[in-house]
């Protein structure tokens, strides 16, 4: 059955749309209330964020646009040392969508929340023009168990840990566009475990960011940035499987500007680096976690490569690949 | 100047139109922070909520996509009984819109959440193929101050009060997509100090829910149907404007189904019900407020008609006016 402008109507087969899919998927008793809010009991202080997701294709190896809508939200509210707990979810439907099309992003949103502990309370659904396509908005609410994590906490001498190879996400939908068969998957995961297993472990964390839209190389720039500090990182390294260094070899690409979808940096005090990264590698998600540079004096981000020259590493310019998120 | 798909990437583009645009005009000492998630304080219980607009045009008589994406968020935390505190604005703009566009709308967003007295303490951005729209969502977290207020809460001979004239915003939307020419404007207001007033004068609400998409109609019937009671209104107490009432005679729509983005209904047992509607009538946007019926034994929402006849009045069927918010 396809979707149309009716079941954004607010009438009733907006009303059928929530309960055969969205219900269904996503229940709990907060959301079977139908109020106009959840009411919810949270202690001190929270974290709260939001992000929109419009990743083309809607379906592709690894993932599809509702595990990465439950995963974004969830990974952005972990990096601040906040245990995620709640989601709202906000659709907007393209007329002409398969309504099967819709329940399945929702059974895939439901098995992401589901396996990061996360509750999906709110809910809002639009239907606009268009040839089927689906946008995803979520926003999260997490405690914070661990206060002073912040982009602008990084210190010198501090070491930078990856949670794992970079580029998947980016290489995965990308195949997918160009039509080119591969292994690759999309990294796409939440990243609750490995967080919790760092702050458990009594880990002092000075940030956390997770690396999506503009890759590693954008991210290094925004903790210069925000900590005022120069950030060092050695191209040997930087953990890549061989079928994605495959892919950017023939295609040109760069894995420090590739989007990832299941990947973090955790810039951490020296001598608690080593510790730090054994859990890291036992964690889910976790196995290929590499110390790959530290914090220096000085601003900008600087690689020595490979052949150990000196690189310097900016921002991304340009648009990217679309709709990577 | 045009926003193109590069401004989506996450990497320069998207830090240029945050830090030009959504910085600027939502300052605030949490935002400008540019971590991950927002850190908050919160007390106790709240109320969380979601919605996406999509409306079309994105200006109209009487406010913009903007406007509207603050008031809807913030009136359905105050029919919880909670005051708004924070949201989030996720922003999906198709390329090829203006950069001015984008400002006014957050310009806009900007005046609605400082007299809503909310602060926009997170946000996203993301850009897609298109001619040029815009779609915002809104999430927003408030403190609840009075328990109980719910949809499921509405008792055998409580009066149901409506804030104000019926039909306002549908009817501003519909007489700019025909290009009709009237003085018609959006009711689109945030409710917070007529839902303030009346909690802070002890009226012990049963009850509210905003009258948007779908109309007083469907609220009535979601009524009906979460307090398993009936719902008897009287059709010459309805507040309908003169230009509205003309309108819809001649075009053929009927009020009750129309959309409306600065109105409530409160559900107040019957010994507080006038001082109530004093109170609300002496409230920003209430003027026209008025006792409208109440709430009965049975099911569903009959109208006594102005020539004493009476009249079911179901929810919403169809598609009613696409993209009215």
């Amino acid at each position: 059955m396809k979707i149309d402008m009716a079941y954004g109507s607010g009438g009733k087969q907006t009303s059928n749309l929530i309960n055969d899919i969205f219900l269904k998927n996503f229940d709990n008793a907060v959301l079977a209330k139908m109020e106009d809010s959840a009411v919810l009991k949270v202690n001190g202080k929270i974290a709260y964020t939001t992000d929109s997701f419009v990743v083309t294709p809607i379906f592709f190896r690894g993932g599809d646009i509702g595990k990465v809508a439950v995963c974004g939200t969830v990974n952005d509210l972990l990096m601040m040392g906040a245990i995620p707990k709640y989601l709202t979810a906000g659709f907007i439907i393209e007329e002409g969508a398969d309504m099967e099309t819709i329940d399945q992003i929702a059974q895939s949103m439901s098995q992401a929340a589901r396996e990061a502990k996360v509750k999906i309370v709110a809910g809002d659904t639009k239907v606009i023009e268009g040839k089927g396509g689906v946008y995803i908005n979520t926003s999260g609410i997490g405690e914070i168990k661990t206060n002073g994590i912040s982009i602008s906490n990084c210190r010198k001498g501090d070491v930078i840990l990856l949670s794992g190879n970079l580029g998947e996400h980016h290489a995965a939908i990308m195949s997918h566009r160009m039509g080119i068969e591969n292994t690759i998957q999309s990294d796409c995961a939440p990243l609750r475990s490995m967080v919790k297993n760092l702050l458990d472990n009594n880990i002092k964390v000075h940030c956390m960011r997770d690396v999506t839209r503009g890759g590693l190389a954008t991210v290094l720039n925004e903790v210069s940035k925000s900590s005022s500090c120069g950030v060092e990182i050695y191209e040997d390294s930087l953990p890549v499987s061989v079928q994605v260094r495959g892919f950017c070899d023939i295609l040109g690409l760069d894995p420090l500007y590739m989007a990832n979808e299941g990947k973090m940096i955790a810039v951490i005090p020296k001598s608690q680096a080593k510790k730090a990264l054994a859990i890291m590698q036992k964690s889910r998600y976790g196995s290929n976690a590499a110390i790959i540079g530290k914090i220096v004096e000085g601003s900008g981000v600087i690689m020595t490569t490979a052949l150990k020259g000196s690189r310097i590493i900016d921002i991304l310019y340009g648009e990217g690949l679309p709709r990577i998120c």
